[in-house]
């Protein structure tokens, strides 16, 4: 064995990994249709424009990755260690079609994830991919996903064409996931036209840092508007370890407060309980991307040792010594369970 | 002796709070001009036209105390044991202005600041704030500050109208603040137009969010463009814990070397050293608004403990608690005294 990790919970705990993606061929096709005929935003020009054609080793191996849902993904799994994956179409999936195309190439991707779920059941869980364009088409589809695809969750991939969940027109897709029990997964997409400025000219879009600005605005809006409110069972993973809100709690709170109180916004309305409360009490958050110690140690801080769970974010980062950082954290051994295996198992209902 | 925290060194470091705002009366004027007169862009209109005009206790206290350099803000400091503050024009300065009006604004400002320090020699220390319209006035004013008035460092409150620092417009900014070894400071505001979004309509464009996307994209355009390969010398700080950059700096290091490796972006050409060296060589970041132990931890770890200074950021934020957190914090003492005291002192060179 050459392998860099092993697999199996021979370390006392298995490693989960939360936030990793796949993608079909038709999504792929579609992505560089949209963008060919200049009719993709700036942020899926750039990302798809880029990671869709690039003969670069990184992009053609993403490429290849995620088309992948066999023998060379296992692989990979074994060389870093990795027990489990939970797998979701990746970023932005059909959010960025129309909503007859979104809802086909929705449905074939969770039909393939769902055949992949059964080639491999123990190594491989799924989330089920949405149309939010289509609400109610979008409850059906987690029913379906949950009830008969054995999906654990439910993946959006940040803004819907510039909206975001908090507006009423996706109110029934919150509902579904609260009474269905289904953890809800934000993934980043980069900021909508509307919020990306110079971003793409500047190179800082993506995941360098436009990702986290659009995916920790979009979890903000959910909690300042009330949803936990109106959905106190709803539960919200984000990646990335939460897109920095972990990090700005103590400012975000006080903020919010000091808003509230003055009455700046029409929109910042009195909330039953603060945001450190629904960042405990609804909010999960993963490691995807930021395999930084002193990140992950300020996450198991401020939201408690069991609302933080690993995940590698394969194929985008495919890093073993990631792996290692994690399993070296110098945190006890009982969280360190908790981040790699059993706080995913809760969440996810595995 | 009622105050709840005493000055004067005596806990062995003296308190020095490195981001402190003032306003003269002219500049709040001439921002509700702007809002009443609709020339404003959305972020001024939700900024001044709140603070300007709401009747709040916070709003009151915040204009009240901005206005005031004497007694009510020695009081403040004596209550909450702030030893020396670093006063500069609140934001957005003059940068919303028109050249002519900026520069009029601003050298008024800069003179009642001179006035101010010289009342109060042991309680304040200014910065020299500009009007980077006019690169070449703001060059002069810099060395105004410096040489006449004996300010400190320069005072930018971000986006100049939309444009930012690393633009070939500004490069002689840049310039005198390396030769004239004048720390360069970058100061919230909302994000311009193009950025904005719905974050107004959300109640999310100031301090609780848009401020630090804002303010962290400045400096990672700097960093990424090259401008500490250009001034090596030059020392720029941030404050609310370093617009998060410090917690993002794994992700933003990683991604960075990916993009510039494959390519993706014109701009991201390749650096001299790695972000992560220009966050430990060429930033400091300050503590205001962010009165939380694990962010001041994780910035001490991530940029060192030479990099990180302590602010409150009076009047906007003004709690005696925040400042226990700082001298309570869990850290040696020699890095408790660099962060309250020295690496001001050898920052802004008092």
């Amino acid at each position: 064995m050459t392998h860099a990790l092993r697999t199996g919970g021979d370390r006392g705990y298995l490693r989960i990994a939360t936030e990793e993606a796949f993608a079909i061929p038709e999504q792929l096709d579609a992505y560089l249709r949209l963008v060919r005929d200049g009719r993709a935003d700036k942020a899926t020009t750039s990302l798809w424009g880029f990671y869709g054609t690039s003969p670069s080793e990184r992009t053609t191996f993403i490429r290849d990755r995620l088309l992948d849902l066999d023998a060379p993904r296992i692989q990979a799994m074994d060389e870093t260690g990795v027990d489990k994956a939970i797998l979701s179409m990746t970023s932005p999936g059909g959010q960025v079609f129309e909503a007859e195309e979104a809802k086909a190439i929705v449905t074939r991707g969770n039909d393939v994830l769902a055949a992949a779920v059964e080639r491999y059941p123990d190594r491989y869980y799924g989330m089920t991919s949405i149309a939010p364009q289509d609400a109610a088409w979008s409850v059906q589809e987690i029913k379906r996903g949950r009830d008969e695809l054995g999906f654990k969750g439910v993946m959006v991939n940040s803004h819907i064409q510039g909206h975001y969940l908090d507006e009423p027109q996706f109110d029934p897709i919150l509902r579904a996931c609260a009474e269905g029990d289904q953890l809800l997964y934000i993934h980043p997409q980069s900021p909508p036209d509307n919020m990306i400025a110079g971003m793409v000219e500047a190179g800082l879009d993506g995941a360098l840092f436009g990702f986290g600005v659009e995916t920790g605005y979009h979890l903000l809006r959910i909690i300042t508007t009330g949803v936990f409110d109106r959905y106190p069972s709803l539960q919200i993973a984000v990646g990335h370890g939460g897109e920095a809100l972990p990090y700005w709690l103590f400012r975000i709170n006080y903020m919010h407060q000091a808003s509230v109180r003055s009455g700046r916004y029409e929109r910042l309305k009195p909330l039953k309980k603060t945001v450190v409360d629904y960042m405990r009490e609804n909010v999960l958050v993963t490691t995807s991307g930021m395999a930084s110690e002193p990140a992950i140690k300020l996450c198991i801080e401020q939201m408690g040792e069991d609302r933080v769970m690993y995940a590698m974010d394969y194929p985008y980062e495919f890093v073993a010594d990631e792996v290692r950082v994690h399993d070296n954290l110098a945190i006890p051994f009982e969280q360190k369970k908790k981040l790699m295996q059993t706080n995913a198992e809760r969440a996810f209902k595995l």
